[in-house]
């Protein structure tokens, strides 16, 4: 089997996320830093160490206003949901993924938050002038996905987020599909939430996802048992406990914990592996007649694309049950980008790649697609 | 180190858990049934599996109504906020924890959604006069705890569901201590939301709740990917994939899995073990001068007390450091019903005992409070 689905989940994890998880299970089975005996001091304190690591990889300053959530997703919703002002308007884009395009319109059916989505210049780029077009006075936040989960396509988030803050608005970005792979200055890119995937290029189990705070106040989506205030029935708001109600998900964390590390201690290496391999498979995927490729060179390792008017869904099928290839089809769960592109009804076949592919399996994806094309187109 | 606080985790997890976490995470890192490719498919039917196991377990008949969450605290959020009717009124009790009562706190805020806090009888017993007593007009829901996670004092769910049925409203169990260690069919007492927690009775890892709905519309909590309607950015209502957005956290669901499963097979020999140690316990620390159990005979495996009026975090500190004995002391989240006991201030000791718990060590256990009772009594 070739798995190339990385963006959805990487499939292979070091093996240090495994023993870290195993740790977790056999030795920390515990309600981390909530009880006084030591082991749960210990659990506790591996926790904060991991904030430690987070804040300082995305050169966020502060641990305590990294918060861990279930998924990106829910990262996404309390950066959303929890700095809502109601009868505001939010500025966003036609790349953002569901957990965004459907948070807004939520928001918007229940609480009069209007949005506008803006759309790439022909170069895919989010354009600040496009962004200066489409606030309003009522604007209080702008949403860029840092690279898109659709196409790799990646915006300069360090010029929104220098744009963004002259406007003095509350600057978000989705970097589910980046973090990782992209370094991400979160104090030098004015970013004020960044939601962050542990499953995808941080190589954590699923089940974690990570909101970055930076000088915003964010009110709790869940309110529930915290460890601090217990005696009073208002929720606390202070990070991280106020954002973190419940018992937290030791094992994902200790996992993230290794992935983070694997990721920081190999990060040239990795990312030069994986925008190689990128670039190989578009350079070689442009020159197939009846293959119309919609990725361009990045470093997050998304190659999309599609055979004449077949609908991706079948190409994926065909890549399994010639080649064993394990890709993604349909839209992605990012319905506007397909709609920008025209590939609504088509979908788009996706690629993704991790460290842990090698040349072999993309040349293999080549040959696969090569003949698929001549057989189909 | 002997470890009794088994009611905020399990410490010991069965092998089986252990192994199946591993095997997720080498075998079954994907998105669960997102992918067409066989091995996404065959995690999807690994957490279809898992649905129907728990719809079995708690007799909920329907295992397209069972919800993985991130917590007990995320389901307890979901069934109370995915339920609101604005204007409206909830009765619950004063053993409910935080993540219930602070809930109520904040809707009643956001929402105007009132609530009223029934007290037990002499016996501990809510009793169905006094939530009859507490109905309003407008009253829609009823929730009450099903064993207290303070004293391990449990309710006759099946009685008060009968009678909140009888009253067409909505009743809410939170079993975040019981599941696994009594017996819960969701069907014959009424239920219609059941929130559980995974990483307690039933020995899953941290990370895991589960919601169970039956016959009551549930609206999400979160808007996300859901792999259904991609097309929609208006968020799918239906269960379970509308109530799910972001990737499902395989690893702790595959350990759920496990978890349950030996709970399943050995029901009676663990909770009869642990019923027997629970009723041992209380006799004996019954009988010890200066000591206070607040705890009766229950099935949960729950045993508080206080010593004189010594802070609790004291004895849990002495309990440690003399004899390595693990414990919970303070408020255990649960403010209301240490109010109603007068131990607001200075909290209860809580010992929680789990089915890999010896006689030996509750023997240990008893010794050092006899000591501590003498020394500082």
């Amino acid at each position: 089997m070739i798995y190339l689905d990385n963006a959805s989940t990487t499939h292979t994890k070091p093996k240090s996320v495994t023993t870290n998880v195993i740790k977790a299970l056999t030795k920390y089975s515990v309600n981390a830093g909530r009880g006084g005996y030591p082991l749960s001091i210990q659990a506790g304190n591996i926790v904060l160490d991991t904030r430690q690591d987070l804040s300082d990889f995305f050169g966020l300053g502060n641990p305590n206003n990294v918060i861990f959530t279930s998924s990106c997703t829910m990262a996404i919703n309390l950066a959303i949901r929890g700095t809502m002002q109601k009868g505001g308007h939010i500025v966003a884009t036609v790349f953002e993924h569901n957990s965004v395009l459907r948070t807004l319109d939520d928001i918007k059916t229940k609480f009069g938050i209007d949005y506008t989505l803006v759309e790439p210049n022909k170069h895919g780029d989010i354009d600040v002038n496009e962004i200066e077009n489409a606030i309003k006075p009522n604007t209080y936040m702008v949403i860029t996905i840092h690279a898109s989960n659709v196409t790799g396509h990646t915006q300069d988030i360090y010029k929104i987020g220098n744009f963004v803050a002259k406007h003095n608005l509350i600057y978000m970005v989705d970097a589910a599909q980046s973090a990782g792979h992209i370094g991400i200055d979160v104090q030098a890119a004015h970013i004020n939430l960044l939601t962050i995937a542990g499953h995808k290029g941080l190589y954590a189990p699923q089940g974690i996802g990570v909101l970055l705070i930076n000088n915003v106040k964010v009110l709790p989506l869940l309110t529930g048992g915290t460890g601090t205030h217990s005696a009073s029935t208002t929720q606390p708001t202070d990070t991280p406990e106020g954002l973190e109600s419940g018992t937290l998900a030791l094992p994902a964390i200790m996992g993230l914990s290794a992935g983070l590390n694997y990721v920081n201690h190999n990060f040239g290496t990795i990312n030069k592996k994986i925008a190689y391999l990128t670039r190989y498979l578009i350079d070689e995927l442009n020159k197939v007649p009846n293959v119309k490729v919609y990725s361009k060179y990045n470093d997050v390792g998304v190659v999309s694309f599609i055979i004449d008017n077949i609908p991706s869904s079948e190409i994926a099928d065909q890549l399994f049950e010639t080649h064993r290839i394990c890709v993604r089809s349909g839209l992605q769960c990012a319905p506007q980008i397909h709609k920008y592109h025209g590939t609504l009804q088509q979908g788009m076949v996706r690629i993704s790649i991790s460290s842990f592919n090698t040349k072999q399996e993309i040349i293999m994806a080549i040959t696969a697609i090569k003949e698929l094309a001549k057989k189909l187109g």
